[in-house]
């Protein structure tokens, strides 16, 4: 039995990809009631030009209006140096993601650098971060592959978390942004990170092509125990096109549960939480869980006859 | 690489659990369209009451009028002697798949029939194929959990699998009937059934809770390289509430072709053959790969700016 930590990402990248606009009080109220099913890390806003992702423009007034969540901390996505100084001014973060893409035309569409640009800004947020107190997370964007450029060797993955191992975050994400790592992905390119770089490790998956729990025990099969998933298996990435469907939180905890693993997750619960934001946003809920339920099911059918 | 065999079972475990009576013209051009999509194993038929699965009625006209297919072994599904008499008077076949149910709630709905019962006649399934030429695989039903009865222990498992070898078919194969098994599971499973019986081992995945690529992945590390799909994701059993939808054939192939193995499955071909089936049947493809594509795309989309 390992701990499994599940990083509630629904209220940032499930959000930012639906067309319907949130109310700021609807956020709110997602991130205490994935709080109180149980997540203990919670992605729960972005600090990026509103021009681009309209759906995260009050990331202050949500936090704001949100105030302390006792024993979840609050992680707020940054893609560049304006986006810290907007998280530290909030006052109101644990944590900071820090965004740095690994194919230059999908860092040019994402976030309007390359993955040098971005690279060579590291140190600096990581400097602003330290400064405020807030842990930081570098994420790896398409470390699996890119919607534009397609496949994304091993060798640059290795070559960008050694990078960043040098530059000293707390952990290191894996973004499978657009849903096209297969398990012996997950093998191949934890294992070469592991060889140039000492960090926590921690990964990102999408369901587009139905790997995702899959790579989710890949990856723990290679030690890592720390994955982002989203209730109701909502959002996207809006500059990767196809990337359908994070990993659904309900999924992801029934089967580390049914692995043995603890989450602490609450899976009633959290479903009930994705199905609450999918009739916020007008979409049916993604998860297998909200569609087929639990097994062993709390009422079995009665066999026929 | 490994060469991993995937047995297409959409003629049978695809269709049987579709509300819409497929001709049996289009089920004809489906097995062809499936070996001509690279499928060197199909199961094509079950030969059961026609009252409990109305899809297969058609059985015999199907194998009648579909002739030798080059290049790929029929199977056909059965539940007792009678479908064995039935299979081998078609003479149209290279196998039977005899399946044994691991609840006796299951056995009885699914086939009127105990576990106990199933296996007690088995080797007289086995001597009438022996005596028609036809190779055996028997299926272990509900081999990961049962809709009924709930978790179905890992002992139940291997003593059937102890059983099952001593009357030695050429194949055991192991199923998750309703779409419950993780990939913890398998691995257990497999080297709990490995312990006790030499057979050559197959296994069979729905994608009711999303975990089917992973469990065929989980097989892979466990050496066992055969594997049932359904072209499209359609099928499941009608006995099994909730198994909807197999997995599905092109996103079993993608995945395995982008871990560095064959399967000699055109991929495209395969997700065109699912379409075509899908549209017979009234519904929508149920496979990632028919909705997303593959990764890389042929023509990835340029990078916006």
């Amino acid at each position: 039995m390992t701990d499994v930590e599940i990083v509630e990402v629904c209220p940032r990248d499930g959000l930012q990809n639906e067309d319907r606009t949130v109310p700021t009080a609807d956020k709110i109220r997602l991130v205490r009631d994935l709080a109180a099913a149980g997540a203990r890390r919670i992605e729960a806003v972005s600090f990026v030009h509103p021009r681009r992702v309209p759906q995260m423009a009050d990331a202050e007034a949500v936090l704001a209006g949100l105030g302390p969540v006792p024993g979840a901390r609050l992680i707020g996505l940054v893609l560049n140096r304006r986006g810290v100084e907007r998280a530290v001014a909030t006052g109101a973060l644990d944590e900071i993601n820090y965004v740095v893409p690994l194919t230059d035309a999908f860092g040019t569409a994402n976030q309007g650098r390359t993955t040098a640009d971005a690279l060579a800004e590291l140190p600096s947020i990581l400097g602003l971060a330290a400064d405020a107190g807030l842990r930081t997370t570098v994420t790896l964007a398409v470390a699996f592959g890119c919607p534009y450029e397609g496949d994304v060797p091993v060798d640059r993955v290795r070559e960008a978390a050694r990078a960043v191992a040098g530059a000293g975050p707390d952990e290191l994400a894996l973004a499978d942004t657009i849903g096209c790592a297969v398990p012996a992905d997950v093998t191949a390119r934890l294992r070469a990170v592991r060889a140039v770089c000492g960090l926590p490790l921690r990964t990102h998956f999408h369901q587009t092509r139905l790997t995702a729990l899959g790579n989710v025990h890949a990856a723990l099969l290679e030690g890592v125990t720390v994955h982002d998933a989203s209730a109701g298996g909502i959002g996207g990435c809006p500059f990767a096109p196809g990337a359908a469907g994070n990993a659904a939180t309900e999924d992801v905890a029934w089967m580390l549960h049914r692995s043995g693993h603890r989450t602490g997750i609450d899976v009633d619960a959290v479903t009930g939480a994705g199905r609450w934001i999918c009739d916020v946003l007008g979409v049916a809920p993604r998860s297998a869980l909200a569609q087929a339920g639990p097994f062993p099911a709390t009422a079995p059918p009665r066999a026929p006859g």
